[in-house]
């Protein structure tokens, strides 16, 4: 939640006369979004996010990133679309940043989860996953089973300040992980990152996806354990079965899930828990508690790891197999 | 430039339903302004900024700055606006705060300061100074120098972990300041924070000020030379004559100067580059360099401070005495 790059008012002109949108009416810096920098861009003929994208986004990943935007919108999916300035191009360059114009959403990203927002979730989440599989280009998911090793070996000598036996608890179940992690499930374009402040919502009705900048090509089933785990947790720290179950129910309308993929969920959950506990366990170890980025609880995702570890399989979720 | 508060959907759509503007389209936290919460809100009928007051803000001096936005706005400055609810009132609680629904005012804050933004700066200002002058209550500023000893006794046992010598130098300075500080010229509602982040532009042309949350009762000299001091210094440091010729000559045109007035800008600008060194010291010290909230250099306002102190008088600002 931070602007890491200010842009001048010559910079912006220059850039906004590159498009048929008007001039700048205003120009305001959002406090969402970790890893860009965002503006709020009020332009003649309508509103627009500004992303200017910093170091921790390879330039090389831009046109996957813009082209799935482009090719979800092609085919129904609300989410934000890359502007095109007046030479067709939509990726240009601003403040030194790789920069692009994308179009406004409306919604608001639900705070509060109920219910309605987890089946709304696995009906988009759904169609998304359909939406992508005639996308022609993939990008390998750094970090899923063969990533976590070495974020591991990073965190390890310091983990147990977070925890207690952390570290060794952390090891063995990693070893399980890359024992048994399934590679033959379907697979395709997934969005890896589908929390709630990246879904909105207006009078409970989803009304679009944003940030796709860990999109990436994986098993499907790994993108339902991660909203999963993002959704169908209580602020407790309790599994909402009823949550879980609606997720599941509304995904399989759109996509039914073959019966490799349902027996696979636990382990996915497994997977999801521990990719998200070792970045934030990373982030945590490596950023001051008073950082411009607040620090994500990584004790937070080793509750959720702990609770998959129990489950006796898929119909825990609600599922039926 | 953060978001203190968050405020869920519910907390929102409660909030806003007592106006009548229709329902959130959008939410989006805004990283501007160090004191308060702000959020860009589209509703149904139009763009507004919602404001949570942080507790750096006293609730009892809510009225005067409200009731102040509102008398110069009547008056034909340009400033955002409070929302009156349906029963009537602007000031509500929302998540806990006090808060305000305030008009979205256009343009951008100029990144790069040009003559011309300084020119207007000074027929803006002076209009201000003039349109409070009939506003029925006074606000105490607590930043003037009765309040500069406390500050420098509370860094000062540090200050030379920023700069050596520079505790000695700034008591010697501050002995100098009270004593010959004046307490007769002509004094009204002054903005006292008008930094260019809270005046806006569009096409180089003036649109309206923000952030009135350091208005007090005080000269209206001292306003003067507190925009000298944030407008009419370049990057480098070095002192820009023509800015703050311009600046000066339009303030006068609209609200003469008297001689008491000109004779003082010298000590009036010394004494604005205390009170901004001895608050951003104050921060500096007591802030982790790595906050959520960016620490700015306090030795640009030594640099400043010391800069007037070599003016012979008030005609090395430009001005014709």
């Amino acid at each position: 939640m931070a602007v890491y790059t200010e842009v001048s008012d010559e910079d912006l002109a220059a850039f906004v006369a590159q498009y048929d949108l008007g001039a700048v009416l205003s120009c305001k810096g959002i406090a969402e979004g970790v890893e860009n920098t965002n503006y709020l861009l009020v332009l003649e003929r309508g509103s627009f996010i500004l992303t200017l994208y910093e170091k921790r986004v390879r330039p090389d990943d831009l046109p996957f990133f813009l082209g799935l935007m482009e090719h979800l919108a092609a085919r129904g999916i609300d989410c934000p679309q890359p502007v095109k300035a007046s030479d067709g191009r939509t990726l240009r360059t601003l403040a030194g940043r790789p920069a692009v114009l994308v179009t406004f959403l409306e919604g608001l990203w639900p705070r509060r989860i109920l219910p309605v927002h987890c089946a709304e979730l696995g009906t988009a989440l759904a169609r998304f996953h359909l939406a992508g599989t005639d996308f022609a280009i993939g990008r390998r998911n750094s970090l899923s089973v063969d990533g976590w090793r070495p974020l591991l070996d990073a965190a390890a000598p310091r983990a147990d300040e977070v925890k207690p036996g952390l570290a060794e608890a952390l090891a063995g179940e990693l070893d399980r992980l890359e024992a048994d992690w399934p590679s033959d499930l379907p697979s395709g374009i997934i969005h890896a990152d589908l929390f709630p402040d990246n879904v909105f919502f207006r009078d409970r009705a989803l009304t679009g996806l944003i940030d796709f900048y860990f999109a990436c090509t994986d098993a499907f089933a790994y993108d339902v354990a991660i909203c999963m785990n993002a959704w169908c947790f209580e602020p407790d720290g309790a599994f909402n079965a009823t949550k879980a179950r609606l997720l599941l129910a509304n995904y399989r309308k759109v996509r039914p899930l073959s019966s490799a993929e349902t027996a696979a969920l636990p382990l996915l959950c497994r997977g999801s828990a521990m990719r998200f506990l070792l970045t934030r366990l990373y982030d945590w170890l490596n950023t001051p508690p008073t950082a411009l980025v607040k620090r994500k609880d990584p004790l937070e995702y080793w509750s959720k790891l702990r609770f998959h570890q129990g489950v006796a399989g898929p119909g825990d979720y609600g599922i039926d197999p």
